[in-house]
């Protein structure tokens, strides 16, 4: 675990950055989602918290329409898209949470997205983005240029692109799962010590910690990643953005960004207690733990957090912590997989 | 589906039967509840609306304390045995979801737990009893008559009997349930026209249908069953109890009752809108739907209600209905066998 609070590097990353939205810009965001995102459940298991000898809310974005929280940031921002602008639609590219939570919130709002996603992305992301009306366009990981293909239909159909974290608007509304974390918590009496939250781009835990952090400064808010993509955990460390080895690999998709996000490090920096990483094997626990114990299905970049608390990474003990799982979006064959040994678990 | 309401026989099924609980015992058991039980959450999901063309709220009971409601019967139960015969314990036979939560609820109160349990219950349920602190005793279902092994331990240890469905603070538990189905949709606007709740010895639908028909008559709830196990559905056709042919079979383990209870039958018979039944397919069927779509993990007896709407044999057009999934403790291989071909749902 790295502290980070004392971290010192240009800029002054005690400096609120650029661009970046505050509690008032959540709290604008949380009005816009009213009626349309679901209020995701705080969960409380007894026999988890004296298993962890702390008090742990478990924060289940897995029943966040689409099935993670993308919807949420997804829904702010194409809800802010001028009238004259909309007809040329939405553009996204992504490995399938953000292309779910765009086509969704396109859909509700009248508007065609078109969503570039890599071939080899799980089948029941695919699926599911091409049920809620999307045009995808598939591209080879290897062979193709993501970033080409998006601009190339962007100036053939006007389209606006939507970006997966590095957005004010879609940090303002991912950081609307914060919000409710926090007025949760405290509808139970519990004041939180601690936050545990997927990172992959770092918007979620951007806007989580603003909110987290912007009610409650006391609140220690750690970034939990995958071995070999934690980028966020040690540029944080360093003090500056790092990048990952191209030859790292794990089955956590949803999480498996090359580097941090300007924008959501430039926030992140400022206000994280720190990083953690988990391996494969850890994760594969965590859902089998997920499915056994607490009866929810969730992705393996989605139990990226849970994880870091069932493996030991985070002493939870005395503490009264918040837990994010971040997603449920996971193929038949790799959930039997990972579940295969929650019997003895 | 076969109407109930208008079916004759003596006693006067009109008449409230001698020993039912009433609304008022309903929310003197919720009082007794509060802050032990989770108050489960009440889900919709815009794109299952859209495709049965009605409203639909979703009551998961999988995330209640041991993964299904049973805890709420057992606790209201067992927090009123007086001081004096606490000493003894409790005791109670159950395949599995009955002995968890007699088990959860014993534990909270300080009280010992005996349960007698068949050897090929799913050994998820035995280990999660254990676990629980309970002493299991197993019992072989074509050998030995758990009646016999159960009166012979309660004799010699002086425990109380706790049943799993047939007793009036059990029923009046479950029916928790359902003042939080009609509570939670109302909170969202929602009036209900219907409610499908999975049934096996009719505890739980004969305490929700208690709750829900008292607040507001106009509510239809119906019984849903597996397969060769409708008892409750025939029973109700009739007008009096009949039993299901011993042959029967069906993976829906939480449901495989004889014949509908006594006291559960003569409530049942009154409030009841009618019976539905399922069979293994759409049940599997339905498992991976709330898999993929839902993201909740729902064993098989726990997914008969869902089963009924997704294969077409309740029309929810233009209606408000409330589906209850009342259990999730299944065992890996099973699960996945099920959800196998999820993603062609």
């Amino acid at each position: 675990m790295t502290s980070l609070r004392e971290s010192t590097s240009d800029p002054d990353p005690s400096e609120v950055p650029a661009g970046a939205p505050g509690l008032s810009e959540i709290e604008a965001a949380a009005r816009r989602l009213a009626g349309h995102a679901v209020v995701t459940p705080l969960l409380e298991y007894p026999a988890f918290n004296e298993r962890v000898g702390g008090r742990i809310l478990i924060k289940a974005e897995t029943l966040q329409l689409t099935g993670s929280f993308k919807f949420r940031g997804a829904f702010n921002k194409i809800s802010q898209i001028p009238e004259a602008a909309r007809a040329g639609g939405v553009i996204a590219y992504s490995s399938g949470n953000h292309a779910q939570g765009v086509a969704a919130a396109a859909r509700l709002l009248g508007i065609a997205a078109t969503i570039v996603m890599p071939a080899d992305a799980p089948a029941i992301k695919i699926e599911n983005t091409r049920a809620l009306g999307a045009d995808v366009v598939l591209y080879d990981r290897r062979r193709d240029a993501r970033e080409e293909i998006t601009e190339r239909l962007m100036a053939e159909r006007r389209a606006t692109l939507v970006r997966p974290y590095d957005d004010p608007d879609i940090i303002a509304g991912q950081g609307t799962c914060g919000l409710e974390i926090f007025r949760q918590a405290a509808a139970v009496g519990a004041r939180l010590d601690a936050a545990l939250v997927c990172c992959g781009g770092g918007g979620l835990i951007a806007g989580t910690a603003t909110a987290l952090c912007g009610l409650d400064p006391a609140i220690a808010v750690y970034a939990v990643e995958p071995e070999g993509f934690d980028d966020t955990a040690r540029s944080l460390a360093g003090g500056r953005p790092v990048s990952n080895d191209p030859a790292a690999r794990s089955f956590c998709d949803a999480l498996l960004v090359p580097t941090p996000g300007e924008l959501t490090f430039s926030i992140n920096r400022r206000l994280l207690a720190g990083g953690l990483a988990v391996d494969d094997r850890e994760v594969a626990r965590a859902m089998g733990f997920a499915f056994r114990d607490l009866k929810l299905v969730v992705e393996p970049g989605g139990a990226v957090a849970l994880a870091a608390l069932l493996a030991g990474k985070f002493d939870a003990g005395g503490k009264t912590v918040a837990v994010t799982l971040t997603g449920g979006n996971v193929d038949p064959a790799t959930f039997a997989a990972a579940i295969a040994s929650a019997g003895t678990a």
